[in-house]
């Protein structure tokens, strides 16, 4: 919540701007709109031969269950850049990131998730600050009922099917309350 | 440039907090780490039989240039959500979203442009407030030389080539400076 303006430091109202449709954080003293908007979360499903890149997850929410490495998204990076970023900062991994494979909005957070297609460029992977554990798993591996969010489970149900079928389509789609 | 905590009014400091790797806008009043992260611009490519919806700029930048219809993302809303809203602010526009087709960051701005196809349910469009003059236009027209953004030729040429071709392929990639 947004009580003073990060300009000027006054109390801000919180009302819709002339010309906006939107209730914002304003500052009545030197005129500046706080806007808020979306956050982006990047990552990847990063493969090594037939094995998925797993992290079990140090920090909350879902501390303790499994995900794909993901995190926000920086300024001044591209979205591929953050992707392998995150892998690294994650699962000490080196990826090679391809193509965008997942895109999902989950508005009731105000996120959007964009995950992509990746290839371990070697197998030493490790825990990083964020995860207890990491792993290199075949499809029998997967903790299924133990990850940490729908777009995971989602991400990776959609990569088995599509590498049953020897071509991968790229998903966009909505996350509703309560599935997340 | 944040210069006061949005919770608390004090002055931040502009550090490095414990455990990150980036700079941020640091309270240490009350703590809180103020993140800046990129935005998301979510638009359509929309058709109405063999033509396409453009909206020409009435504002900055790129003002009097034409362009598709696109504007920020906002909270509590999807992507695809945020596209069909911003064709009806910018040319009254009724339209039915359908795949998302391109995603391009632009890391020197920090921000994120994903693009629908969409079709118009009808074709009575109008000028929003934020578009001085919007048109259907055939391939023919398409003004090339009056395009705001890269995002916006580079949108159209994929558009066009895959049209020709009978299949549409989602592309993503980055846009730098100067291309712009």
């Amino acid at each position: 919540m947004i009580r003073y303006c990060h300009s000027c430091g006054s109390g801000v109202t919180h009302r819709i701007p002339e010309g906006d449709s939107l209730q914002r954080a304003v500052c009545d003293a030197c005129g500046t709109i706080h806007y808020q908007n979306p956050k982006m979360v990047v990552g990847c499903l990063a493969t090594y031969g037939d094995r998925i890149l797993l992290c079990k997850r140090a920090i909350e929410p879902r501390l303790g269950l499994w995900t794909l490495p993901a995190g926000f998204m920086e300024n001044n990076e591209s979205a591929s850049e953050g992707a392998a970023r995150e892998a690294m900062e994650e699962a000490n991994a080196r990826v090679e990131i391809a193509d965008l494979y997942t895109v999902y909005s989950i508005p009731h957070i105000s996120q959007v998730y964009m995950m992509f297609l990746a290839k371990l460029l070697d197998p030493d992977v490790s825990p990083g600050i964020e995860s207890l554990e990491v792993k290199l798993a075949t499809e029998d591996e997967i903790p299924w009922d133990q990850l940490a969010f729908t777009m995971v489970r989602r991400s990776l149900e959609h990569f088995l099917e599509d590498r049953r079928n020897g071509v991968f389509v790229p998903r966009f789609g909505d996350i509703r309350p309560p599935h997340r």
